[in-house]
């Protein structure tokens, strides 16, 4: 397919209680692609900030304490990061923890819709150790 | 350089062995980026299901055992996740896994080719613990 | 917004001095969606090559070092790895952390900028053991 481009974005915001609390981002996701008009492209959902994450997950209660637990093994709080010298704030291990897992992630837009499983829900996750007001872009791309 | 925008999806198809078997997709990608007819642009490799992931390797047989061993380094099969409990089928570790390399990459497309350096594959890694029928959606978007 | 899209692709070339080396790429990112024209879309990051990778971070000497440390906790150097059999080159782990932290970062582009927190920057980390030549390129897309 081919044609004029429409580029269509609109900021997404919420407020966390702090560290390790996730929430699932996907109707949102979805109502801005309708929104959009949009039927195939992508879509891009960028946090603005840099100790917040976004990816794909199966969102329910299991998996997400398993995400919290894993990220604190792999990344503990406790350890003395390098960036708590710089600041005094004492979330390094909340900076490593998004750069990890990454600011943002792309999807294909097609039938109007992002193109995702069923069981596979797009999803923001807090690594700030205070709670936060977050704003999450999302950037829809297509025809 | 500007003009229509062109938009095309195809959906890649295959089944898996099960759990750490990885392919590679750089050859089908091309293909697809070929199809498209665009030469600039950009085109997302993207997972539909949440215990699989996509990203960039060189795509050899020592990489792929290391890239297991690592995976069951860092988020053991054999732990408790609460995920199983959940549903009670044991893969909990599988979407932990797939949630920290990604769903999708995006690569940018120029001279109607993906830019990717010689040694770096786009690939496909299955972590799920049973055999899977899997698919990719892959998405160019340009001109 | 709807119209004729427009695609600008720059390489962006440098030097690093071996492993674990970063730079901060944001300037340079933002020079080039300025220099595309492109208000409205998306910017795509993307190295060319499996021993390095991109992300977003927030850029400041001790987080540098944090991030360092991070890798050569979770993908030991001194470990054999199965890739250094194959080559003989023993950057196996090297292969592994670009595969985990990605080789592309991609960032919505809105009123002429990427958008981005003020303590978030977009880097590249250099994980091969030796220095090379690097290539980025970047893909700007939108209206």
């Amino acid at each position: 397919m081919e044609g004029k481009v429409k580029v269509h974005g609109e900021l997404v915001s919420f407020s966390t209680p702090g560290e390790l609390w996730s929430t699932d981002l996907t109707h949102e996701v979805e109502k801005i692609v309708k929104n959009s008009g949009i039927t195939e492209g992508i879509v891009v959902v960028s946090v603005i900030g840099s100790t917040g994450a976004v990816g794909t997950i199966e969102f329910e209660s299991g998996l997400q304490k398993d995400i919290a637990t894993l990220m604190e093994e792999l990344i503990p709080s406790k350890r003395h990061w390098r960036h708590n010298d710089t600041w005094g704030d004492a979330n390094g291990h909340s900076h490593l923890r998004a750069t990890l897992l990454g600011p943002s992630v792309t999807i294909p837009v097609s039938k109007g819709k992002p193109v995702l499983g069923t069981w596979q829900q797009i999803f923001f996750i807090e690594f700030d150790i205070r709670p936060r007001n977050r704003k999450v872009f999302v950037q829809v791309m297509g025809i």
